[in-house]
């Protein structure tokens, strides 16, 4: 035996391990043990551990020495507990092999159940149940199950598309009802799945070219197997992607003794979750199968019973409760429900079966939810007293909010609609797009950046990457807790299922509700909370004026160190942003003030300008733009009133505002009274072959300081005037792309020049503070000497990330797809910022600038100030604040509460 | 009087100061001091600090408090040992100021002479020297010196074009000389100066709006003034940009007795070298003027007289040498000249006046040479014991060694030549180009990488920026310590002056030679030894086959640790490189074979590959590539037998290599079968924004590994035919634009794929390493991780500077200048290495790779291998090596050697 504990038991009162040890035991083995402890009816088993699959990978996937012995040891405890053996042909032990990784991957790993059927002890069960088709059925459903996921899919067999030996003995299955006429799986009978189970043995062989294992022993090692091998599966390496998981965490194995919920009309299968995991309602709710075992609920194939009659739907009404059919297991179960929530502060997703009466708890986890739920929940378990105000802060994921903030159906204006089909609320919110039938026309039109509603019979884990895709999902099949609902729900998108009116033609590309035919590209509404489906646009709302969301960021601003501005380059985008609790704008682009609406008239002048070829001549131009300049200014500041505005100088090439259209060279001709070739020579000149690293930023105003000079007149024209007003506005100016504190040096001159002249004609006094961006590598690791002129920094991950990666964000299109998929990163690093490298220069850039001011401010306003990951780190730097986009502003103010509570700990 | 001492005084046998403390006293006031502590005779006064220059400059051009205390209390000093009275009417002491900084700028700054002339003290001058003509030229000097430089240049008045005060006056005496028919300043009488005098002294009220100041305080504090000021006068700045002189150091004043050479036939006045400084000759050499001020020499308005007769030449062998003149002036002189250079160690350059008879020394310093002279000075002067070898290996500037290695006339074919005219050898080499006439032409030419040799009647420093853009210089007037001449010395470039044969006419832009005329853009050839001139192209030859260089190098060698490689791609450079003393080669950039000769046949290829859009159609492609670059890679090999090469896979973004001619692109058409439309698709489809960071170096070999695999099969395949045919090849391979250890683990793995193949194929074993670049930030921050895939680094220093500056190479030019001129950046980082920001990282990543690998072989590839303070820089970081082109092979060694001999100390 080897000195590494591998293997981890559970069953009867006591367990090896308990509910800490997830890491080890996976999520799924951690909690089997604790329910254990606290004394919950579960079939006894053990768990061997996530290091162990991470031994037989290294190994290049065999076992580790001594496992087999310890798993040997394990299960004569487990046969001991349940008073049957593993194999024995007399009174047969069977197993299930469920994976369990630290963090729920619902659906994403294989489960293989039944384990232990055979030749041998077939007759044996039979004998002890007294039920040869229940004996039969489980037995064809081991074969297919075993087939599929041990034989063929872990042995890396890429069958045809649809040839799969699962859906060839689907076929063989379908085919025996059809011939017999039967409408039900349950209408088979004890011969039929007799003959069913012979004929897909020799399937089996003939399609895989190996028997069907006819020993206990050896289906038990090559389900462990096909668990750990799952764990680098194709979607479990997909859903890892997304969710940012990473890969060596590892699977366990949790071997458990089967119970059985189809072993006739006293038996049953459910889930349940100890609140509504859509809204958060505090309501035991759940889903159950009478006579079925528990993947009959997960696939989604039978519509389920509701679990108690407070929580039917429209949808289930007419269906039999639980809490109705079997009222003492409902009230044990119920009692189970509410002490583990109790034990656990947290709300609880569990799965149970009856098996003959006797109720078994196969699994509780912390239950997945929406941001509204996630919300809901922290505000009511902080009133019941359940939770504390630090722990409701770290219930919600930063990313959640962003559902919270996203817009549902106008309720008002949905009046005035009328449904054309119901299903189950499964996901939050509401969504409006065109209808798509396959996940490859999701990711397209995400690519487009159009909004679409994927809508499929049902989702399987294939899907995932267009579920990603696409706005809302609807699925015409399915439960509360089928694939789409458990998906849509992890990431709070809008989602409806089992709508059964909906009938799909996937090959005219075309779905029929009613007597209604619908297109691919047709206009759909979704109201997720609600169930109910449009074939029109209905007119949708913001939700965040919603009061549990204002009452929850209140407490998370108690709780929060880091400052949270905005990126806003307008009154509009400002007021927003003040709406989401924005402290200031970090991030004011002037050369926003070029691009959309209203930027016709100083675009003509700024181009002007960029085309002169003489200080005359520019100076004549910059002189008719600065009016539009202080109007731009003085707006947003107006708005702002009272807290800092960053305004950023002017930075991007010139060359990128050169007009391309013959008739706006042709009016920009007119203008500098010069011919249409000289446009074209002039604008040719300022083409650059790399212009993200040309000349640009500070680049322009150290060679035409007249440009600074306007910007810089311009903030404080527009600045005395609101004084003059009665406003309080704050300026600070930002200086782009520096490398050196001489070029800071070198604008600071310019800039109290231009104070000079503006206080001249004013005679108003004005605060203000002079710093500059860091965002070139120079910049951060000479930082102490830019915080010689500097009196604050601003760093720009989003360029600190181009030039420390060398990836210019442009062109990325061409390798980082590339780089992800044969990871050689961990994640896109302009979404979340890389700590090994674009933070070690932030940290040195913090750190450098606080020798020389020890109280220098530092900011963010690369877009990773709205990204949680990239905010926890700001926290650590001991920046001041981070800036973002109006609607991540909630986002960053949770990342950066949660960062403050995670360090204090 | 405050703590500080500004003022140093010496004279006598005595001095505050000495020869060490040129940093504050500059090099002219400290060796004035330490000359006269070893008691020889030179004039006394005081010397103001480098400091004061600061503060003066501080304050806003203000003098210091307690400056003018110090200033009476040494001029009070100086009279006593001169025995004369400053302002005294009696018997008045003239001085001068002269500028002196830390290190020597000939003639960039200014100098007065003859400061204490007015009404009061002209009779007491007369009275004592008994000599009225002998004053008032005296007077009309200093009139003529103080308006043009304390007047006019000092107080920034800006005259128009050819009418300055000096050109005015200068203007008068030739109007004067004119009407009396005088040939020569010397005939113009007391009388004529008289005269003059007045007529100046109105002219320079007229003009300059303020009277000549008729007093002796005045005009001294107006001379320091004016040296101070000169500091920043343009033509120091510009100097100082060239030399890399930092702007901090300041000038000091030296305010001096004038002794008088031109007080009759027993006064004179010169300059020497206690050796040759064009060539090295161990033979005391100068040359001198009777009856003449100093300035008279150096401005080159007379042809000077030979000091000795064992240094006449051909040009002067018919004047008067100083030996003859003077014999026991000479004996003192040249004694001095001996004593000067054992205690210095080192040859010095003497500035001399006898007045009456008597030998006073003006200044010493050590003397400016060529490369050829600094090197066989050297080598001599270790012969004779003077110096040690180290010491010997720091009196060559590394940068000196280029003018060695550079071509001469070849003097086998110079013979068939007839030369047009002689001039003085002032400048080593030889050079062949284009004639101008203006240093505009000059540094147009450079621009357009033309050899031009820029012609002028003398130069002046207004002129250095086209003298250092011309490949060769020719002057028709001055001596061998003319300006041209010291300047030409000074960068080691050809220079031929006093070419009095030569008659330039500006307006037509012609010279004539004889009778012979001459047009701008004729071609003309310089022998810089033999001073001779042709008006046609001679032939060169290379000068590094010199003996002494061999033998220098072999030294050089002793004291070098860091190795150097070669940056070659084909056998002529490798070749080349080898016979500098490269021992390896540390970039072989693969992509070269599809540039220059004989690159017609792979571009198609590889055209072929980058427009392929199937991996069938890209490997078949790359199979008809593979010969060529398998050729490539062979033949370099070949030639570097036994020593390492190394090889870096494709780098540049693909998009480069389409071709943008109609012909080219209709032959790629044919080659792959496809459209021209097809073609400008695909080309377009590479199109990128910001190519110096898209998709380009590894980040092509991880999206298509087979072009990685082709290139590692091509090397593997040509090291195995070498190793068959008996040579012994070291191949490292090395990875481009890498930013994480994980591309490197996926280039690897198809790397050992590639070598499988080949050893299978040839049953040849290869020993190679694999290796990165480190030229992305992240690769030298995380450097510890990259470390555990590499072998080795190195670093690319260019792209390094990119990324970490922001600056795109290709479009630095739109603000380079800028940066400069405004003093942002010192110097072009892609010149010389930022050792605050890049030198940071690559310590950074030197430091990184060792922690995890100890040994970790490190180098440079970067254009920074080849400049000498960047050497010093990788030595200190502990590199292996540096890798620079062929021609600056050389320079790396001794830059080499000079760092291991830095750090020794």
């Amino acid at each position: 035996m080897s000195e590494v504990k591998r293997v981890y038991r559970f069953g009867g009162v006591n367990a090896d391990g308990d509910g800490s040890m997830r890491n080890l035991l996976g999520g799924k083995g951690a909690n089997l043990a604790e329910m254990c402890k606290l004394g919950i009816p579960v079939p006894a088993g053990f768990t061997i551990t996530t290091d162990t699959c991470n031994e037989y990978y290294d190994l290049g996937c065999k076992f580790p020495e001594g496992l087999k012995e310890e798993v040997n040891a394990a299960l004569a405890a487990t046969e001991a507990i349940m008073g049957r053996k593993f194999g024995d042909p007399k009174n047969p032990l069977l197993v299930s092999c469920r994976s369990g990784a630290r963090s729920s991957m619902p659906g994403m790993m294989e489960t293989v159940l039944n384990i232990g059927l055979c030749s041998e002890t077939i007759p044996g069960l039979i004998e002890a149940t007294k039920n040869p088709r229940f004996v039969y059925d489980a037995y064809r459903r081991l074969i297919m199950m075993y087939s599929d996921v041990v034989m063929e899919k872990a042995e890396g067999i890429e069958p045809e598309d649809g040839n799969g030996i699962r859906q060839q003995l689907d076929r063989m299955l379908a085919k025996v009802k059809a011939e017999k006429g039967y409408a039900s799986d349950t209408d088979l009978t004890e011969e039929d799945l007799k003959a069913l189970c012979e004929d897909f043995k020799i399937r089996v062989k003939q399609e895989l070219g190996k028997p069907f294992p006819d020993n206990a022993m050896d289906q038990l090692w090559g389900g462990i197997a096909a668990v750990f091998k799952s764990w680098n599966g194709k979607r479990a390496v997909s859903y890892r992607k997304i969710e940012g998981i990473p890969d060596t965490w590892g699977t366990a194995v949790s071997v458990q003794s089967m119970v059985f919920g189809n072993m006739g009309e006293n038996s049953a299968t459910g889930v349940a979750f100890s609140r509504n995991p859509a809204t958060g309602e505090n309501k035991f709710y759940g889903e159950w199968l009478i006579n079925a075992q528990g993947e009959d609920v997960v696939a989604g194939i039978r519509t389920p019973n509701p679990l108690n009659d407070a929580t039917k739907s429209e949808h289930n009404q007419h269906l039999l409760s639980l809490e109705k059919a079997m009222p003492d297991v409902y009230e044990q179960l119920n009692t189970i429900q509410h002490n583990l929530e109790q034990h656990f502060h947290d709300m609880q997703d569990l799965e149970f079966t009856i098996q003959d009466g006797k109720l078994w708890m196969l699994q509780c986890r912390v239950g997945k939810r929406t941001g509204l739920a996630a919300l809901n929940m922290a505000m009511d378990m902080l009133a019941e007293g359940l939770i504390d105000e630090k722990t409701a802060v770290m219930r919600v994921a930063p990313k959640q909010l962003d559902e919270i903030l996203h817009p549902i159906l106008d309720a008002t204006q949905e009046k005035k609609f009328t449904p054309v089909a119901h299903g189950l609320p499964a996901g939050p919110g509401g969504s409006v797009g065109r209808i798509v039938f396959t996940p490859e026309a999701a990711v397209e039109a995400a690519k487009r950046k159009e909004k679409v509603i994927l809508v499929r019979e049902e989702t399987n884990p294939e899907d995932v990457e267009g579920m990603r895709a696409a706005d809302g999902l609807l699925t015409a099949r399915g439960g509360m807790t089928s694939h789409a609902a458990l998906v849509a729900r992890g990431w709070g998108k809008c989602c409806i299922v089992g709508c059964d009116a909906v009938h799909i033609n996937m090959l005219t590309r075309t779905m029929t509700i009613g007597d209604k035919a619908y297109k691919e590209g047709d206009v759909f509404s979704l109201n997720g909370i609600r169930g109910l489906v449009y074939d029109e646009a209905v007119p949708t709302i913001n939700a965040s004026e919603n009061k549990s969301f204002i009452d929850y960021m209140k407490i998370v601003d108690k709780y929060r160190v880091l400052g949270v501005r905005t990126n806003a380059d307008n009154p509009d985008d400002a007021q927003t942003a003040l709406n989401f609790g924005a402290e200031g704008i970090g991030l004011f682009r002037i050369e926003h003030m070029f691009y959309g609406k209203n930027s016709e008239e100083p675009l003509a002048k700024l181009r002007k300008m960029i085309l002169s070829n003489t200080p005359a001549e520019r100076k004549m131009a910059l002189a008719e733009l600065e009016p539009y300049v202080t109007a731009s200014v003085r707006a947003t500041m107006k708005v702002m009133d009272g807290k800092p505005v960053t305004f950023r100088l002017l930075d991007p090439p010139l060359h990128e505002f050169v007009p391309q259209s013959a008739e706006k060279r042709q009016e920009l001709a007119n203008a500098l009274n010069i011919s249409l070739e000289d446009v074209a020579k002039r604008g040719e000149a300022l083409h650059e072959v790399n212009p993200m690293m040309g000349h640009r930023g500070v680049r322009l105003g150290i060679s035409y300081p007249e440009i600074s000079e306007m910007q810089f007149r311009a903030i404080f024209t527009a600045t005395a005037q609101l004084i003059n007003e009665g406003y309080h506005p704050q300026p600070e100016i930002m200086i782009p792309v520096t490398i050196s504190y001489k070029e800071l040096n070198d604008q600071k001159a310019i800039c109290e020049r231009a104070y000079d002249q503006v206080y001249k004609q004013t005679g108003v006094e004005i605060k203000y503070l002079f710093g500059t961006m860091i965002e070139i590598p120079r910049a951060a690791i000479m930082a102490d000497r830019m915080a010689r002129t500097a009196q604050f920094f601003s760093f720009g991950t989003n360029d600190l990330t181009q030039m420390t990666f060398g990836f210019s964000r442009d062109d990325v299109g061409g390798f980082m797809q590339d780089y992800i998929d044969k990871k050689i990163i961990a994640a896109d690093p302009f979404q979340s910022i890389d700590p090994m490298s674009v933070g070690k220069l932030v940290e040195m850039g913090v750190k450098g600038g606080r020798t020389t001011k020890p109280d220098l401010k530092c900011g963010v306003c690369g877009e990773h100030g709205g990204d949680p990951a990239s905010v926890e780190l700001f926290h650590k730097f001991g920046m001041n604040y981070v800036s973002c986009s109006p609607f991540r502003v909630p986002i960053a103010r949770l990342a950066a509460a949660q960062a403050a509570i995670k360090s204090y700990e």
